[in-house]
């Protein structure tokens, strides 16, 4: 019953996560302190602790359990996830504080430091949800590492050569991780996966582990996206949390709505229902310091659901067809299409609030230059991530054994009828 | 395999949210605004988030999740609840805010305003859970609208005429809940369901799912109750946080023993440890203003527990018979009754307290007058929506469809076989 | 299909609950009162309410869902944990006050008291993964209950005669409840449970129930460890915070490295995912008073994943054949080598920083005796308990009837297939 023929990981992972862990202790024991002001930018641990373990949440659980709904690979989905998860935050922490380590010598660490890092791992693991249950875990474990740096590299850039203010880059990340994770779903491709993978299915009890994550998501997500948005201006916050409560409202109805509308029998699917929920909170969180009224941050929560939808119910299929790109968990009508729909209202709420035509341009010009940089960093990025994924030392799963349990766990005790 | 003659809802269901959302949307446009003030009655966004995030969680997971317990429903339980409660909060802030909106023309929407949306929601999906099955969305979302303004409005008046508190007649949202559902679930009966429907059964994991539900709203009760205690009186806030815990706990204690009791081979039964362990955080609720003794708030739990497990075991199926009311989630047990105990607890205690016979008096005329109202104005509007939804044009589901997913939602790649 | 020959619990159960809450009630009733303070030790209700509800989530939800990974035991495992929880937090709140209630003839509660008592019940929950499933609720309540009475007397022993902090004292729970819950479980032992038991099996839906309350443990640590920490030294909150959290990271991914490592196809272990990630959070809260740096905590939360799992893959079965224990969720890999190593660690820690040799010794014989106060007292309750367990008044469960569900709750409509 043991599938004796999958390739055993001995050899690869556990040299893998053993060295990069010892690797990253070795750096934090010379470089990280954990920070002794009692208040950094007037935030207390208090204040933000709510918001840090909202967004540990979304990112161990909400994202892992999203990732349950494929039959045979729940435990793969939730597990991996949290693995990967780690890593990737782990590293990033020791990243993003490189500027300080260069002028102080040292990192120091509070919980908004580590909010940070899981924001950037969230762009990790929706670059993963496109390759999801067609790799090995060092496969993702090298990803989420690659995307980390890359879209570390991608938020310095941005804060260096355009100013961009740090929440603005942040929220990127819901772009960054698609293009990454889309080139490495082309790049990975496998020949005849227009034909369904044998086992990529789900039934009712996987997708109501999903839809818990997907809620955890849709709930947290006012957290996820004010969590960094300065307290010591506490209407900001209220504004943001209030904006993105909005948005998530409109774009659940409104997928709802457009599922019915465009399905041959009217009925809902699933996939939306869990999915295009949280177009909103993402078109919104990527526009943030622009929302300002609710009907502003409605209507981005509606266009989001519906270009979300549609994606969703059109786009994935033509993307295997066309470019020959399979998306596991459709990134790119989840995070993609509605992270592209809130840089655009960012930049046409901005017009509208500008006096001179001059300012319009320059903010534009910039604007412009922030989505084509980070396009192309995450395109060149995943490249080079799938480069040295095709690579056949880590030992690709067989596509038989793809989206299967079996091929990475071990099971010692299943009851077998049932 | 797919039942293709259940009625398509592609004509009403999408038109009927689009329409809804956008109307929403253009009021909201026109009419509200985010608060500015960072203080409002003393509360920053700091010290309410929390709360909010847990009522957040109550109402979306823990609400939906109770709901999932039926073998073939769900998916359903869960996903409509999310898309019903989303309808519902969204009326009730713009319903809540119409006093403010005459005086200033504007309702302006903070955290605290969106909690009480949340509670007004709250009783909705209580009217929800006694008619759960049996119907369709379009007439979900028709129930919860149409609930939530005779909540409100019954809201309205208790504090106009009676002078009743805001936080005691929100409480009243059990009563007025269950009532409005009770009296819905008798105008919707359908003949012959005094035989069990055909797909009205759990089975062990839709009942862990139930399970969990159940827990976070166990859990997060002292969140709900205390979530508008002000925070100015923090020394209330604490007694009413300590006394919901303890009512809880009894309650759940109380339940099992009476479980055990009740049953003819002594065993628990599941119904009981999920229902009736909330209970007591349900009659505290109601009476919080004048529980001021751990005692007092264990004896509240005690009797509510007491109630909550007779009435489970012995008066659904009496309902069903005698009045012809089917009631699937046995809201009357889980809410009702624990909510009149509450009321009547109310009263005892204010009359204990009370030094003068006149002012005892006036208390009681006034207290039974609430409830009066309550009870008149939640059975009216049950009887209004009902003999709305008894109109043919909602396509209700056919008995044969009753408590089954696929009649509502499409599962593409369902693994056919386990 | 029922069971009709296993004992029914009626006459047993129902008594004990209705005896030992309405004694509760009493007690609470005449000696326990809300705390009126705004402010104890400069907390207000606003700062402790996140971490209490992490508390809380913990004990009911993570600690009861960890234990559904059994087939046909999930309701029991997260039912009874509910309602031991509930009693032993009661309990534990009175024997906490008792000092209290000597001196000022009540006790006052507020929710630090209430996240106390959560602790102790947690050193029970612990006690009770190793006899679960042989074991009846009547058996759990009074394990529960003489559990935190000795944890606490421990406590309270340590604190007068030593002079041990109040806060490690408290974390010595994960040591105290894995010894009484392996004394016990060697005192309970049923002939022939070598092989293993006919339902002690688990399946993939289960694996990912339980998989959500380890990922609810492993995320909400930071707060079990860091609830009672004073936040009058915010520095050292978030010190505590950032430990925990990194030696929680490190010992997930050590984790899944050796479990790859040591198994034959080098693949992982779910149980090594689930219980070995949190060794580092236990070895940290037992020593956290002393970790001051990243390296230390990361270094701790590698050797505690280390022999987490070698302990988990080799010790379980080795304990059965040569000390006839058998040990259900692992406890002693869990919680009790872990916090061995914590203690260890504290030790080795405070040895470094002591300038003198005269305090060095000092405290090592302070500390050593620490232990051996714990380890005496864990086993010699566990001994006293079992005693008392092995009375057939109790009606112990029968073998064939061992993790099953329906040897204790009534299913009535439960599917038949699927």
């Amino acid at each position: 019953m043991a599938p004796r023929y999958a390739p055993s990981l001995r050899s690869r992972l556990a040299p893998l996560l053993f060295f990069l862990q010892l690797g990253l202790l070795v750096i934090y024991g010379n470089y990280i302190e954990i920070e002794s002001n009692v208040k950094v930018h007037g935030i207390t641990v208090s204040h933000i602790y709510p918001d840090f373990q909202d967004v540990n949440v979304m990112v161990f659980l909400g994202f892992g359990f999203v990732c349950t709904f494929l039959v045979r690979y729940g435990f793969s989905g939730s597990g991996f996830n949290l693995l990967v998860a780690i890593m990737a935050t782990q590293l990033a922490i020791i990243l993003n504080g490189i500027e300080s380590w260069y002028y102080r010598g040292k990192i120091r660490i509070d919980l908004r430091s580590i909010v940070v890092a899981e924001m950037c791992t969230a762009s990790a693991l929706i670059s993963i949800g496109a390759v999801l249950g067609k790799t090995n875990p060092v496969h993702l474990v090298l990803i989420a590492l690659l995307e980390v740096s890359g879209f570390v590299l991608n938020k310095w850039l941005l804060q260096t050569l355009l100013k961009v203010q740090p929440l603005n880059s942040i929220m990127l990340l819901h772009i960054f991780g698609t293009l990454f994770g889309l080139m490495l779903a082309w790049m990975l491709y496998r020949k005849g996966s227009e034909q369904q993978f044998e086992k990529e299915k789900s039934d009712r009890k996987t997708r109501l582990f999903s839809m818990l994550g997907s809620l955890f998501l849709w709930m947290f997500w006012p957290s996820f996206n004010t969590a960094l948005v300065d307290v010591s201006t506490p209407g900001r916050k209220l504004a943001a949390v209030c904006s993105t409560y909005l948005a998530l409202a409109v774009s659940a109805v409104t997928a709802a709505a457009l599922s019915v509308l465009s399905s041959p029998n009217g009925k809902l699917n699933p996939n939306h229902m869990q999915s295009c929920i949280i177009a909103g909170g993402v078109a919104v969180g990527v526009s943030m310091s622009v929302v300002h009224q609710p009907w502003e941050a409605m209507t981005i929560g509606f266009a989001a659901a519906v270009i979300s939808t549609i994606g969703f119910r059109y786009l994935k299929f033509h993307m295997l067809l066309a470019f020959q790109c399979h998306d596991t968990c459709a990134v790119l009508s989840t995070h993609g299409l509605p992270g592209l729909l809130g840089w655009l209202a960012h930049l046409l709420l901005q017009l509208k609030d500008c006096d001179h035509h001059t300012m319009a341009i320059r903010f534009a010009v910039f604007h412009i230059c922030t989505l084509l940089i980070t396009i192309a960093l995450s395109l060149f990025m995943g490249f080079i991530t799938g480069l040295l994924l095709k690579l056949n030392i880590w030992r690709p799963t067989q596509d038989k054994k793809c989206f299967d349990d079996q091929a990475f766990w071990e099971f010692p005790h299943l009851a077998v009828r049932k």
